[in-house]
C-alpha cells in the first residue's frame, strides 16, 4: 500500500482495483470530517476519474465465471476469515470511525456497530454452507430443475453515510449477500468514512488472497463523480445495483440503472410511524414518551428505521403523552450529525414543517459549541393538517425530530394511515382493551399494505439479524417490497438469478441439483417435499 | 351483456368495470383479423377511453383491502370453478380462438392451449391451498416472522398475441399468479383476440359471482390509447405491471412504470439459441435438422422459446447438417402468422438480415395464396460475422425464421456465446465423445450466466407448468431474471410484498405464522428447519 497518486505535494491514498492498491486516475480530492469538532481530517482521498471505474469493470467481468463456479465452502472460508481479520483489528477500525462520523466508541461502535458487522459475515458464510438459500426445487419426473444463483454480471454497492461497519459498501449486508452468491462486487465508500473502509478493504484484501477467491472479486472505489455514478450503473458489465442513501439521489440512480435493464435496490426513505391506541396511553403515557423519544434520538436519529411520525387522538391520554414528549425533547441531549449536509437538510426540515404549518414543541435550532449539533426537535400537527398535505408531513430527515399528528379520533387515524406512503416499519401499541381491539382491527389491514416491518408494542430501531427480518418495504421506502437488505439468506436473493436445467444429465448438473444432497443438511423441495435427504 | 355503446350504428361490446359489463368511453374502436382469410370479423370493441381506465382504478383500489384478507380457500375456490366454467365452454372459446388467431384448432387449440389454460388455474389453486408458496419464515426465540403476501395496489396484466388462452390476460398464469395472491386485477386483452377475450371473461365474472369474491378482483378493458397505458402503469393505485409482448412497447411501459416506482415484469424477447456440439452432430445430423426445424416452425414459429439461432461448428457434421437444414426449410408449410403486424414484422427482419449481409437459404418472401403466410426461412452467416454484429443477428422475429450460425471452432462457439444478449433457453445438443463433453465444459458456463432455462439435448418449445420451470431470463429476456411466468408457486412471487411481524401476538397473526399449522400441509420454515408442523 505505498502507492500513492499526489494532489499539490500532498498523497492521495490508492484504490483497490484488481487486487492492488493503486494510484486513482484523479479528477479531485476529498478529505472526511470530524463532526465532534467540525474539521476536516488530514489524509486526502480520491475522486476516482472515468478510467478507474472502467478498469474496476473489466476487472470485475475477466472473473466473473471463476467466481461463479467457485465452490460454496471456498466463499463461506473467504466471509468467515474476513471475519477474523477484521476483529483481530478491531482496536483502530472502530477508533477511526469514532473520528470520522462521531458515532460514540463504546455504547455504539464497539459493543454494537462492530459486532454486528463481524456477525453478518458469519452469518451469511453459515447460510452459504448451508447452501439452502439457492431454493433447489427438482421435478424428479419431468427431469427439470432450478435454483438460484449468480447474476452473471458485476454488483455495484454504493454505501449510506449513517453505518461506517454494519452498512460499510465493504463489508455490510450487501456485500455479504453479493459475494455469497457468486458475484463481483465493485464498491463505491461512502466520504464520510473513507478512513474506516480503508482499514476494512484491507482486511479485504488479506482475507480474498488467502482464501483463494479472485482478487478482483471485490474492488473499492472511494468516491467519483455523480455522473460518472450513472455512466457505471448502466454499463453493459454491471447487472444490479444496491444502493443506501438519500431518497433523491437514489432515484436518480434507479432511473439510470434500470433504463439499462440493470436491477436496483435501493433504500430510499422511511419515516417509520408509531400508532399509539388510546387505551395503552392511558396505561403509561410516560413510559411510551420516553420510549419514543429513546428510540428516535437512538444515533441522534440517524437511522432509517427511527420513527418520525407519531400518530394518537386527541383525549386525555393523547393529550397527556404529547406533553410529556414536549418534556423530554426538551431535555438537552448529546450527540453530533454526521455532516454538514445532513446538518443543512434538517434544517431545511425544519423550515419546511414550520411553513407547512406544523407548531414547534421543542428544539428547532443547532445548537451551539464546536461540533456539528442539532437540538432535539419535536412538531405537532393535526390530523387533518396532515390529510391536507400528507407529502410534506413525511418527508424522512436524518435528526432527533419528530412530527405528532394528533388526530381527532380512530376513524381520522385510520385515514392519515390510508395516506402514508411505503415504509420500513410501522409499529402499532396496543392495550388488550375492546376499543383498542376494535381500533387495531380496522388500522392494521390498512398499514399492513403500507410497510414492510409490523411492529406491536415495540419501537422500530434495532434491525435483528435473523432469516425472518425484513428490511424493506414498498415505494418509496425501498424498489421492490419483495426483497430485504437484512436477514440471511433472504437478503441474498436480490443478486440472483433463477436457473433451470431441463433435461440436464447428472453429469452437466451444479452439485446441489444431483442425486446426492451435497451436505445432507441442505434443504431442497423435491416433488412437492422439502427434504435434507438424497433423492 | 345487453348494454353496449355504438359506434356509427353498430353496436360496441361493453367492457368488464366494477363486475358489470358496461358501455365504453370510446376514444375509438376495432375489429379483430382473421389471418387464415386476412379479412376484419363484424364484431366491434371498444378502444377505451381514460374515463373507464380512471373508473376500473377506482373500483380496484375500493376492494383491494377486503380482497388482501380474504381467505386462501375462497380464491382456490374461484380459480377451481373458473377452471370448471371454462372447460363447460370449451367449444365456444377454441373456435373463437381459432377464427381470430387461426391457429389450428384440433392440434393445437383443442388438444394443447386449452387444457393447458385449464391445467394452470387449477395448480395455482392448489398451490393457494397448500399456503406454502408464503414462504413462512418463523423466528420462535425473537418472535419475529416473515412471509410474502399481497403487494396492496392493483396488478396490470397486458396480454400477448400468441397464446390466446393460456397466456390471456385474464386466464392465464399471470391472472392466476397475481389472484392467487390477493391482488385486484386490471387486465388489457390483446386486440388480436378480443372476442375469445370476452368469452373467457363471461366465464370469469360467474366465477367471482359464484365463489363471493369481490366482483371488482378482476376487470376487463380491451384496449386503450399508449398514453393511457403509460398514465396507467404510472398510476397511484398501481402497483405491479406484467407485460407479454414485443421489446419496443414493452420497454416503454417498463421505463413509465419503473420511473413511477412500479414493479414490471416483462418478457420482452428471445431467440434461444441452440448449441449443436461437433459429436452429436456427426451420430444424426439429419434427425436433428428435423427437430430443429420442427420446433422452429411450431406455432409458425410465433412463441417465445422459438429456437431461431443454431449455432454449430464448420466441419463435415457441420456442413451436412446445414443442408439438410436447408433442404427441410425449403420445404412448404402451412400455417398463418397472427397479423399484418407480425408479417411486417417479418419482412423487415428478413430486409435487415440481407443487408447485414446473411446468406438467405430458404424461403424469404411472403406467400401466395388467401391469409397472412410467409415462407419459412432460413439464414446462414459465419461466427465472424455474428461477432461483428451480434446485435442485428439476434434481434427477435416472429415466424419460422432460423439464422444459421456457422462458426470456425469451439473457441469461436464460446465467443458467440459471449456476445449472446439475455435469453429465455439455451439449448446444448451433444454426445458424450470427449470433444464434445470438452466443449461442453467450456461453454455451459458462459451460456449458464445468459440464459433462464438450460436445455441438454431437448428443443425449448414446450414449456411445461412445474414448480422447477422457469419461463424467464436475464435483461432483454425479461426485466428480471429472478422471477417466471411459468411454474406456480414461483410466478406467483412477481406480486408479492414481504411481510414481516415483529413481536406480535398470536392473535394479531395471519394464520400461516400462528402456532397451529392452519392446514396441516402447508411447509414453513421454523428456526430453519422446513416442517409442516405446528410450533
Amino acid at each position: 500500500m505505498n502507492e500513492f497518486s499526489y494532489d499539490n505535494q500532498k498523497p492521495v491514498f490508492p484504490v483497490l482495483i484488481g487486487g492492488c492498491w493503486q494510484p486513482a486516475s484523479l479528477s479531485d480530492t476529498f478529505r472526511a470530517f470530524n463532526p465532534a469538532t467540525a474539521e476536516k481530517l488530514p489524509e486526502v482521498y480520491p475522486v476516482s476519474g472515468w478510467e478507474d471505474l472502467e478498469k474496476a469493470l473489466t476487472e470485475s467481468s475477466k472473473i466473473k465465471l471463476q467466481l461463479a463456479s467457485t465452490s460454496p465452502d471456498k466463499i463461506a472460508g473467504f466471509l468467515n476469515l474476513y471475519a477474523d481479520l477484521l476483529e483481530k483489528n478491531e482496536e483502530a477500525i472502530t477508533e477511526m470511525a469514532h473520528l470520522e462520523t462521531a458515532l460514540p466508541l463504546k455504547s455504539r461502535l464497539k459493543s454494537t456497530e462492530f459486532p454486528r458487522m463481524i456477525n453478518q459475515l458469519r452469518q451469511a458464510a453459515a447460510a452459504v454452507e448451508e447452501r439452502t438459500w439457492c431454493q433447489a426445487t427438482i421435478d424428479t419426473r419431468l427431469n427439470i430443475r432450478a435454483k438460484y444463483g449468480p447474476l452473471g454480471g458485476t454488483v455495484v454497492i454504493f454505501s449510506p453515510n449513517n453505518f461506517p461497519l454494519a452498512f460499510n459498501a465493504v463489508a455490510g449486508a450487501d456485500l455479504a449477500s453479493a459475494v455469497a452468491t457468486g458475484n463481483p462486487v465493485i464498491c463505491k465508500a461512502h466520504p464520510g468514512h473513507p478512513g474506516t473502509t480503508r482499514l476494512l478493504a484491507e482486511g479485504l484484501l488479506r482475507a480474498l488472497e488467502q482464501s483463494g477467491l479472485p482478487a478482483s472479486t471485490v474492488q473499492l472505489l472511494y468516491h467519483f463523480r455523480n455522473e460518472d455514478g450513472f455512466r457505471l450503473v448502466s454499463h453493459p458489465a454491471v447487472a444490479a445495483v444496491a444502493f443506501t442513501g438519500s431518497r433523491a439521489a437514489g432515484l436518480k440512480l434507479k432511473e439510470a440503472a434500470e433504463r439499462a435493464g440493470k436491477l436496483f435496490y435501493g433504500e430510499l426513505s422511511s419515516v417509520n410511524p408509531v400508532f399509539f391506541l388510546p387505551g395503552i396511553l392511558k396505561q403509561k403515557a410516560g413510559e411510551l414518551a420516553l420510549e419514543q423519544f429513546s428510540s428516535c434520538s437512538l444515533g441522534c436519529g440517524q437511522f432509517c428505521t427511527k420513527p418520525g411520525l407519531v400518530i394518537f387522538i386527541n383525549d386525555d391520554p393523547g393529550r397527556r403523552f404529547l406533553l410529556k414528549l414536549q418534556q423530554i425533547f426538551n431535555q438537552p441531549l448529546s450527540g453530533y450529525l454526521l455532516s454538514p449536509a445532513v446538518l443543512e437538510n434538517l434544517k431545511k426540515a425544519v423550515e419546511r414543517l414550520k411553513i407547512a404549518g406544523a407548531v414547534l414543541l421543542a428544539g428547532g435550532n443547532q445548537n451551539g459549541g464546536t461540533g456539528i449539533q442539532f437540538q432535539t426537535t419535536l412538531f405537532a400537527i393535526t390530523g387533518e393538517q396532515f390529510l391536507k398535505d400528507p407529502v410534506t408531513f413525511q418527508l424522512e430527515a436524518f435528526g432527533t425530530l419528530a412530527v405528532a399528528v394528533v388526530v381527532d379520533d380512530a376513524e381520522q387515524m385510520v385515514r392519515v394511515a390510508e395516506c402514508l406512503e411505503g415504509n420500513l416499519t410501522a409499529s402499532i401499541y396496543f392495550s388488550h382493551s375492546d376499543e383498542d381491539e376494535e381500533i387495531y382491527r380496522r388500522l392494521e389491514p390498512v398499514v399492513r399494505l403500507k410497510v414492510g416491518r409490523l411492529l406491536n408494542n415495540k419501537m422500530p430501531t434495532g434491525v435483528a439479524v435473523t432469516p425472518a427480518m425484513h428490511h424493506g418495504g414498498p415505494y418509496p421506502a425501498t424498489g421492490h417490497p419483495g426483497f430485504t437488505s437484512v436477514g440471511f439468506p433472504a437478503a441474498f436473493l436480490r443478486f440472483t438469478a433463477r436457473h433451470c436445467y431441463d433435461n440436464v444429465p447428472e453429469e452437466h448438473l451444479p452439485e446441489e441439483l444431483r442425486r446426492k444432497n451435497p451436505n445432507g443438511r441442505m434443504w431442497r423441495l423435491v416433488d412437492g417435499t422439502w427434504t435434507q435427504s438424497d433423492l
